[in-house]
């Protein structure tokens, strides 16, 4: 053992956060050890206050510190539209597009028959039920561009279209800013077939 | 705001940490908030323990949480050789070669007359101190391959040499301008065994 033992423990849990290795973590440990005492404690605060205060908003399930999450609570969005994503963590981008005002919905995965996952495993009964009522007319099916994103969007999209609501799916393409020569075959054969006239 | 209040506090917290940006911070904050509870709380407690029971060791300065560091307090130390390096952090780099077995110093920097950090604001004296017994016979002067190491180094050469001691320095195979966290075993291995005297 190369350091005191409370270091190592703290270097063994460091490690454990995604994309921080070996090298990471003891820098993260020495800025640590050099911090103030009020440095490491806001940070240990932060981490258990955030398990502590935060749950899935009963309506659109993203993470939701009060009742409902804040994008479900404010006034301003457009109750008309919803947005449907895999995973909480697809939220963050697409706010900060500010293309979009409607809610969303995140069904917690996406449909992947190997690793067992079906329709009763997603939020897909739950977001059934939002669209029970006659307030929603668009549904933009934002999961994945992979293989589980397009199945789970043309699962939900056979399933929303019978209710007459609008349903439809991000458009894949070309990179804003990318080049073409470094695009991969399948994207750019869907930004061929799905070209828009000028 | 794009999150919840205590989701963003954590984002702001995390991205203090070095090496760390919005992105990453983003990516450990959804980790957290999808693992068990009790890995927040061990990351959590590991970081405020270090804080807790950490300190310098009185005698050569590196981190300790016993009485002496894990090394002092080693009886299998060779006692006769001292490598004085800049900071904590420099000690597990060279643990980790297995090329040396002394004892170490710690300065607490390097020399740096623009900076304002004379050898009044190192642990000079302290290291002169433990040199005025005849048991050490060689110091190894470890500091950075930089200018402030090097100054460091001949600085402290010219004042050791007097006492009769053997005076060493790295030698070359760290990169010149290279700061030795950064240096892999084998090169920082080979730097040991090569040493020059001054």
């Amino acid at each position: 053992m190369l350091s005191a033992p409370s270091i190592q423990l703290l270097l063994d849990e460091l490690e454990r956060m995604p994309g921080v290795g070996a090298k990471s973590a003891q820098r993260i440990a020495y800025w640590l050890l050099n911090s103030e005492r009020s440095t490491a404690e806001r940070l240990a605060q932060a981490i258990v206050e955030v398990k502590d205060r935060v749950h899935f908003c009963p309506q659109c399930f993203n993470y939701a510190e009060g009742e409902l999450c804040i994008i479900c609570a404010s006034s301003q969005r457009d109750r008309s539209t919803i947005c449907v994503v895999a995973e909480p963590r697809d939220i963050p981008p697409i706010e900060r597009t500010g293309a979009f005002e409607g809610l969303y919905h995140v069904l917690g995965g996406e449909l992947s028959p190997l690793s067992g996952i079906g329709p009763d495993e997603l939020r897909v009964s739950e977001l059934m039920k939002r669209l029970g009522d006659d307030s929603v007319n668009e549904v933009i099916l934002a999961t994945n561009s992979n293989v589980e994103g397009e199945t789970t969007a043309s699962y939900l999209a056979r399933l929303i279209r019978p209710l007459g609501v609008k349903v439809t799916r991000l458009a894949s393409g070309l990179p804003v800013g990318g080049e073409l020569e470094y695009a991969d075959e399948v994207t750019l054969g869907r930004a061929i077939e799905s070209r828009r006239e000028l």
